[in-house]
């Protein structure tokens, strides 16, 4: 049976990757697109890599009938989707891509973004998105919250890991390199071509990066004990990708062997050999999530990579991959595609 | 019914390529992997992102017991096809992915690679592979030439135009800005990181290339007339991506119409609104062609350009829609992925 | 002696490479910076990578007291330039890196820029700035125009062979590449990273160009008759460089000479062994201009390729070849040095 | 007065950027260069970009007649150097670019580099080449040995604050992203265009790294107690420059001011305002090295980062660098020019 989509925020990168992703779907179908700025435009005139799929036109989000929807994937601002989705049909499921359901605590929601929820009822209701780890949760949802696409690839690498307690929880470490696509398609200086192309830098160094929100709801709720990680995201140049390069006090054949257990069953998260390390570049354009463990010359040290295309598995395919379990579909369901490499 | 497939050549980017889309094909199953110094190793080992695939070995050629394979596609270094292709059982469909028999006529064969051709009657039963114009041969040919990159690209602006005779035979000239992948994975100074990444540059400037000969051939005979175009390829920093500038002398508005009618019903080809210009970024990781034209403010000129991948549509997924086709299969099955932007 | 000077305009990307070569220059001190909306900002704080030079602050343009100034070099959007330097005390000379005053007519200033010219009397007394061409006359100016960089780099490949009348002047093909530098600073959706790092696109396609004025005005006045060439630019993904490809119909021998004779006492302008093509990446960071000259298998064809960098030579760096003439200075100081590669 | 310059193993990335700084150096002459492999070609041959320049002909070292010889610089692949050094006439000064004498224990060598040293008696007069930190022995040496790239950059973090004694010894953690040319020219699949442009990847995880070898031979010494660093470098997709992000644990306000105290003096070394990122992009293709330190939301945690250009600063700039002051000069002579950018 078809399932009727509706994608709000479709001008957006995870927007577009959305459609990408439903194109080869075999039970959705895109009934209405939404982009404030640019209704009235066709979704090829705003990414024309889409120009060879019949879409319906871009329209504003109350030019939507959602009787007609089936589940919303809703890809907007980060404040946006609050009150938007409080509003809808109670039939309508919602996967938010954006952050306005990650933090169960109102409080933390205010801390990391400053200004109160304003529909903490439903806030109560929404499922965090990580589908390894709240797969049962997300199966009865009606609302899923995705997740940051940093607090993904760093999750993949750590939950399991605190999970067992193999490794120090006051002395973790987590350094990303991010591909620049994270930042959107929102125009500011920095994001340039020119000011990228060949520069790395760090930024929202300190604490101050909102995944940190996650992190600290996550990992806190997992130890049953306070935990604050360090975490430094650092720009590349390159358009897809996350590594996270987590340096963690333990084991490191213990934290081998615990992540090869965690994972064994799932589709989509592939723990390499003993030693070898992931590349962005073998995930790109994938739902797929690599992890390699390394040791150190010092002893005590165990050394964590992750990989995912955070558009993809961090944020649009494992958006899908929700809607997939809260329809009662198959869970990989038009997301076997490969990576592209090269 | 499931196809059996042999793709022998694994270990290089087309090879690569094709794993990539028959993987999620519906009909393929891959049985045999070759590759002569990489054998012994596992798929995973020389392209880390097939990793989540069940794959076989790879294995040296005569290995391969060709008693179970249905099709073979063959993605050797230019000028080993030959003697293979020749030896193979019967029963054994073959899809060429190198240059070995594109060309009809020995001599010009000879001419562009520099040694006689070893497999002259087999090369008579060979059939061009540039899908949309020669499918009916393809649906019955035990043996199919993949063309070139550059070939497949140019070809798709420019024969229908030499086909309706509208613009000037004489005065061709097709400027190619191509990406790195076309150089395959061998080592050669010149691909390095380094020396690619912040470099354009011209090659095979002046009528040395060898795609010329596959031009010659093709345009040739549909204008029943000597036709020589001047072609000159670029690499600029990409990976992957064509993107040919075709400069002619004839009606620009006749132009476009003849375009939009050859490729009207056309799965793959689509022609943008007139005065738009299609961009490789739009195609990328797709078996997608898009096709533009303008004029300009001089009288008389038409200005065509043209997208495509070269790996997929200028070669892999030129490759599964031929076997497609030769398999009795639908056409698009496999390729219908959309473009990875960004 | 040294040479006071100012910059307009010092927060967009001409303005950093002034700030960067005159670093280095012999003769020159910079004595004040403008940018309207940076103002009161250190030029550390808007390029960080201009941080050890001990530099004045950003000013608004009329705090400048220009009593101190000997050469002001104008960094400004196009159109700001005409009344600013109409204003300027007379015995400060000007070099505009702007559009301005590059076209001698007004009327054709008007086609091309849409909007009359506010200081025609001014225009009547300015120099076009192609220093290898108008060297006599920019030693005596008071007022110099820069060129656009596309415009010097076309001009470099053909000048010398339309002053011959070695070449078809009615079938003239400039294919360009670019890097994205050339659109400046501004915040434009397509110029984002994403947008641009895997794609290559052609943009003012079939004679919009506003470059196209300056060709039809200088090759017109060479020939002495009507010249309007076929110009299509390129984006390329790469921050510096433009490649120009030049089909022409003569003879490449002939070609290839009269080049080698224009410019064998040029310290900038470099002609290749014939038959090899140069790369942008030969040149980036340099005032160097490199050519190539090959013929075609085609009788009668001459290709000529010919690469600068845009930022440089093709903008500031001509610039500060200019105000060296100007200041009676050595016409290469400051600018000798080597190209950044790789 | 000019001093008389051999380059050995000029075909390499470091060998094309020394010459690239001595085109420029007021007192350089380059009288020899030499390449085993490419012998007999023009500089221009191997590297376009320096075509401009008035060089010798490529050599072989045996060819090359070190009476006229002030100076050499050996940028020749790890483990040539020791022999050839040993064999150069005594008034010939060396600066030794590759890894051969930064090691002054032999055994440290031998651990690292596989094989015993064969100029044992040269090694205890060879002097490290860490500028800053060895500047009044480098005036006096005959022979320095220029550190490794990755060296430099964390050594420039690091050693004001191990010897101010202002950070655990026992938990540093070094996290590098590297420039391409890190690799060098020589020919390695991993290093083609096609297999970096898109990815980001650690190497040398696990202690491996032989740079390894020097941290713990300075480190160590500076601390007067054994100091051991955990440190991973990543290729990331640009061609110059590394990012050093340093996990340390101490007060960040004290790490600070150590380092601003320390370098308040250094000419190449600057201390950006507390709190700001450093970025490898304002440092490309030059001398300068600029260093950030921000604090966490964990208490007692210290972020220091450090970017140069590995080519310059970390390779053949200090190498300059050193030189100037082995020979008497200025020791910013020919190294002032501004970083690149974009």
């Amino acid at each position: 049976m078809t399932q009727k989509i509706a994608i709000l925020g479709a001008s957006g990168y995870t927007g577009a990757e959305l459609v990408r992703i439903i194109a080869t779907h075999p039970s959705f179908e895109i009934v209405a697109l939404s982009a404030e700025r640019k209704a009235g435009q066709q979704m090829a005139d705003v990414f024309p890599h889409l120009r060879h799929l019949d879409l319906p036109p871009l329209v504003k989000l109350d030019e939507i009938d959602f009787a007609n929807v089936d589940l919303v994937f809703a890809a907007l601002p980060h404040g946006l989707s609050q009150a938007l989705v409080r509003d809808l049909p109670e039939h309508v499921k919602v996967v938010d891509l954006g952050a306005d359901f990650r933090l169960r605590d109102p409080a933390a929601y205010e801390k990391w973004y400053g200004a109160p929820h304003v529909a903490v009822e439903l806030q109560k209701t929404a499922v965090y998105g990580l589908t390894e780890f709240y797969r049962e949760d997300i199966k009865n949802a009606r609302l899923v919250a995705g997740t940051g696409c940093n607090a993904a690839t760093v999750q993949f690498a750590l939950r399991p890991l605190i999970a067992a307690d193999v490794i120090d929880l006051d002395d973790i470490i987590c350094d990303l390199k991010n591909g620049i696509s994270g930042a959107g398609r929102a125009l500011k200086e920095n994001m340039l071509f020119t000011e990228r192309a060949t520069d790395v830098q760090g930024y929202a160094h300190g604490g101050k990066h909102r995944h940190l929100g996650e992190f600290d709801q996550e990992f806190t709720e997992i130890a049953g004990r306070k935990v604050e990680i360090q975490f430094t995201p650092h720009l590349v140049p390159m358009s897809r990708g996350i590594l996270a390069t987590c340096y963690l006090k333990g084991n490191a054949e213990t934290v081998y062997q615990t992540l090869v257990d965690a994972y064994k069953d799932e589709p989509f998260i592939i723990v390499l050999p003993y030693g070898q390390q992931p590349g962005t570049g073998h995930v790109a354009g994938s739902n797929y999530c690599h992890i390699g463990v390394s040791t150190d010359r010092i002893s005590g040290r165990a050394l964590v990579t992750c990989v995912l295309d955070n558009l993809c598995k961090g944020s649009s395919g494992q958006a899908v991959q929700n809607a997939n379990l809260m329809l009662g579909l198959d869970e990989s369901a038009g997301l076997t595609m490969a990576p592209v490499f090269p």
